[in-house]
């Protein structure tokens, strides 16, 4: 029930489940303006339309790519060595920084010298980086001075999907190419509540967001390892998934490979909350080894630093925790600032009081020294932190609510209220910031609290939990919350932090972590096409139309999880030649309702008429031709 | 892949998964007016509260129960015999029906004379009842000549769930027991577009709902197994478990423990889509162990018995087929009256053309013979039928959209407004009505089906499938569609039908049934929540405060699945011991937050002042206090 005392650094080896393609998948790279910006995307081949159905051929798709290396069979994975560094020349080139002799935290220092943790220890530790005395490394900083990094036009590439390109193949594909193309890109106007996506991103358009405060790219410099990406209402809805060991249970080994498993199904970023022994350790491996930005809670283990008694936590003891994961590359901490000791006796008629865990260790070290919380006082001392390595701000909602009861109360506001004042404190400084939210919140009271942070804290981006609709589904987490997350990034939350059918229950294994994930990308991607971000529809177009011509496999393929999609037909239709049959393993070949348009459509071909026109023309005879043709297409079995 | 050639009707079993009693769950019956209006729910017991939290004693909560005799272990379930015929004297008493010699369909008098079909057939065969000439023995007309009925009457008393008894016996459970009952009963105002819900619902309010057509209580007299329930945007949202068998697979057996899996986990109705063979038989099988209403979609047997031509179809028999079912006893039907010939070439352009197997079935009839809809021009006579049985109309959704592309489109709306024309000429025949409703629809244009239902058929309740909030996830649709059937149950939907993970791949086995049933009880109860329907945060309520206070057990079983929140939990912490530990398996003892709140409140009690008053007088004393129990609570493992 501890940490995995065999886990040894000299035999760790990459999830083999990590490192396959995806099926009928291929990694490809679009290049940006020098040859050191490639970013990466997952193509999807398709096969031909059936001729019955008209036999054009169908482009591979596009689409958004998280798993990073992992799944590029040209990449030799060693998780010893860790992940190539793509921005190490990005941020040398800019001159800021300077690389340490070695950690300067003293538990960086301690941890680094102990002989005991030689065995486990990731190997090739880097000297970290930092920011030349008085310099600012963040992305807002460049972005306000109005440089564009490569960082930010790799997140421009990477958010426009290659729709454009994908809009060619497809208008080059036949003769009916351009109207193919139409039907493929059509979608229904969104209705956005405020956000304003345009139809391309520019390298510019992401440096404006970026110096507003409205998006960030979580990007530490000493995490040259990842493939950047943004957080914002105008850009694609994110996700995060929530990994990391407890004193109960789950190794080093165990966490990486959830790590590599959570990016494989689309996780956007990764939180590592560990709360265990070598938490130190654990996060080296996983950040070394993860293309998506890290975030963590650094409350946690400054409280393991002082055997988990809140009230001996000091700013000395945090300021150190802060230095050390900063210098492991570290991409956003979540700091529960705005637990104010004046807003603790408002959670005292609670229902379930004060759930977060950062929130619970700052209200228990208010209460015990009866004094202003010191991630308060110091906040502006983070913030130096914060912009010498170009961490970001996930300002915690300690005082969230954890249950419908509680949803919406004063405490919770009164912290939002001031998560807004801090923003404003961090923008001073350039830092980058987003605001956690809710938590557990009935479906008429979500609205409320999308309003009141884009209020508060001037369109800063919003990163919520769920929230979840109600609490009587323990077990079916993801599902209660899944609502209510589609819900708020429809509102304009640009990142949802998924909730796995353990919570409230047990650690999430890997079958959680993928059912957190895919619950998530549905709610992210629902949200999408409710704001009607520009090219959302076309994967469902695709699939829709995949799904019409009786092109199984490529139904399965285009799908968020190809694999299981697959499994459940092949539970009804296990034999390959069930695969090109023309009807449903739902309702078999006498119920079959999707061929009735084809039939129509095909009648219409011949007298070389649109179909509607047909219909209103020729009725009577079609009625014939359908009768003679009905008998073939629906034989008995 | 055949129907199970084994079945054999003498040696048929109830599945002895339903008829577990549910844990720490009792069957109890609360009496109407008269001793045989017996209304079932299930009970709930809870553990006393710690002593840390307080010690009080939770009484037991009553929930909505729709599974029937089978978890009441005083009843001897032999599905050979079939369920008690609860309903059978109310009916005698109106003395407006007879009792036929025998089935007066065609079709029913060659099965019940198929000696081939003996072994399987369900062997009490009670003769049918059929309206006496002239009478009309529906719902609806009893409450339009202001008769209460005892089915109205049960549906009031199980409406209200109990919910003053419940609160009643929380006053009187200790001294603090009327504060005690405001907490669990306090509840956020709701937002609910124009439902008006009573605190109390009357019998005679469901009478005046049934007259006006804004709600039914499916009950075919030849049902008489039935727990009367009622479906209307004012009541409780309910949802639909649809199971059959197709050509390709699944048993009489599979069918009937579908149905009682299904209700064991929630489903208010069960609808039977079977298309393979034995249609008749199985149907039988399900109606008499069904304590649910069954609904079916005649139009799948009439096309067996033309061999799947479509176009051989004719109105005498299908007119055949809804007598045959209706003196079984279903108790709606789907009919695509709605799909007219002038809508079929508006479907020319769609993405993924018709998708409603019946909706197809009926477009290729009148393809074929380029006339109006048999279903369209004999409407009327339809409901001459369904009056004489009480059979309440689904007006099937034949032009739903099958992807999001087609959401929301001219056909679609075409049909709608048609089904609203067909609902006024089914109230003028006193029918009961409503209304099916899409389908793949992305969330914001979900709101539009349910404003232009609610104006087109005149608050006749809204029977949505899904809908589906996007279409690239197969393998998950249980979750795209439990998002927007969240919703549209929020905006009025009075009935949400189910979609399993299996939709669009193949036929749901037991675990995807329950899979279904689950994501969308939760769909319904946020639904609920949000509407604000009076009592439902209760179960929250009582669900949260068991969270807070560590009552593990009460946690699990005050939940919507028991057994999985269970599994879950003993995943990471198996031993007995740690059901009362006072910490979440997430978190460890380090981690729980928790305490925090609970600290604040024991403080406070000992100074005899309210939580919040203490912490404002007392702060520094508290800090001291804390302090010293600090160190208590958060001791080291």
């Amino acid at each position: 029930m501890s940490a995995n005392p065999k886990f040894l650094a000299a035999t760790a080896q990459v999830d083999s489940a990590a490192i396959q393609a995806l099926p009928q998948s291929r990694k490809i790279y679009e290049q940006g303006s020098r040859p050191d910006i490639r970013v990466p995307f997952r193509e999807i081949s398709q096969d031909d339309t059936p001729t019955l159905f008209g036999g054009e051929s169908n482009p591979p798709l596009t689409v958004y790519d998280a798993s990073g290396p992992y799944t590029d069979p040209t990449v030799q994975i060693d998780i010893r060595k860790g992940l190539p560094e793509l921005r190490r020349a990005w941020i040398d080139e800019r001159q800021d920084t300077e690389v340490l002799a070695g950690p300067s935290s003293v538990y960086g220092q301690e941890r680094l010298a102990d002989p005991a943790l030689t065995a486990m220890r990731f190997e090739l530790q880097r000297p970290p980086r930092r920011a030349l005395s008085g310099r600012n490394v963040s992305q807002m900083h460049y972005a306000r001075k109005g440089i564009i990094t490569p960082e930010m036009e790799f997140v421009a590439i990477r958010e426009n999907m290659r729709i454009e390109q994908y809009i060619e193949s497809v208008r080059q594909s036949g003769p009916d190419g351009a109207k193919l193309a139409a039907r493929i890109l059509r979608q229904h106007p969104g209705q956005s509540f405020g956000a304003s996506i345009p139809k391309k991103i520019t390298p510019e358009f992401v440096r404006d967001e970026i110096a507003r405060g409205r998006a960030i790219i979580p990007a530490n410099i000493n995490h040259p390892e990842i493939e950047p990406m943004a957080i914002g209402r105008n850009f694609l809805v994110k996700i995060n998934a929530n990994i990391g060991n407890s004193a109960l249970g789950s190794s080093i080994n165990e966490e990486v490979e959830k790590m590599t498993w959570a990016i494989r199904w689309g996780g956007d970023t990764v939180m590592d909350l560990s709360t265990g022994k070598h938490i130190h350790e654990t996060r080296e491996w996983i950040i070394r080894n993860s293309p998506v930005p890290i975030g963590t809670v650094p409350i946690y283990q400054a409280l393991e630093k002082v055997d988990g008694k809140a009230e001996e936590l000091t700013w000395e003891i945090f300021r150190d925790t802060l230095i050390e994961q900063a210098e492991q590359g570290v991409d956003y901490f979540t700091i529960h600032a705005g637990v104010r000791l004046p807003f603790i006796p408002m959670t005292a008629d609670r229902m379930t009081g004060i759930v977060s865990r950062g929130g619970s260790i700052m209200a228990k070290w208010c209460l015990a020294h009866h004094e202003e919380s010191f991630l308060y006082t110091h906040f502006e001392d983070i913030c130096d932190i914060m912009k010498a390595y170009d961490v970001s701000f996930s300002l915690g909602d300690g005082l969230r609510p954890g249950s419908g009861y509680d949803a919406n109360d004063e405490a919770q506001f009164a912290e939002l209220k001031t998560l807004g004042e801090l923003t404003k404190v961090a923008w001073k400084h350039d830092v980058q910031v987003m605001i956690e939210g809710p938590g557990h919140v009935p479906m008429h009271l979500i609205k409320e609290n999308m309003d009141l942070q884009l209020e508060h804290c001037d369109e800063a981006p919003f990163y919520t939990l769920g929230p979840l609709t109600t609490d009587i589904a323990p077990g079916y987490d993801h599902i209660t919350s899944g609502i209510g997350a589609a819900l708020i990034g429809w509102y304009g939350t640009a990142m949802l932090c998924y909730v796995t059918p353990k919570e409230h229950l047990g650690l999430p294994n890997k079958k959680d972590v993928k059912d957190g994930i895919i619950t998530y990308k549905i709610a992210a991607h629902a949200a999408d096409l409710a704001k009607g971000h520009p090219g959302s529809a076309i994967r469902d177009n695709a699939l829709s139309k995949a799904r019409f011509e009786f092109r199984w496999d490529d139904q399965f393929n285009l799908g968020l999880d190809p694999d299981t999609a697959k499994e459940f037909h092949d539970e009804t239709l296990p034999k390959d030649s069930m695969k090109v049959a023309h009807f449903c393993s739902m309702c078999g070949p006498h119920f079959c309702s999707m061929k009735i348009t084809q039939d129509v459509r095909e009648y219409a071909q011949k007298q070389g008429v649109s179909a509607d026109k047909a219909l209103h023309q020729g009725m009577q005879e079609k009625s014939i031709e359908f009768m003679k043709k009905g008998a073939e297409l629906y034989h008995k079995t």
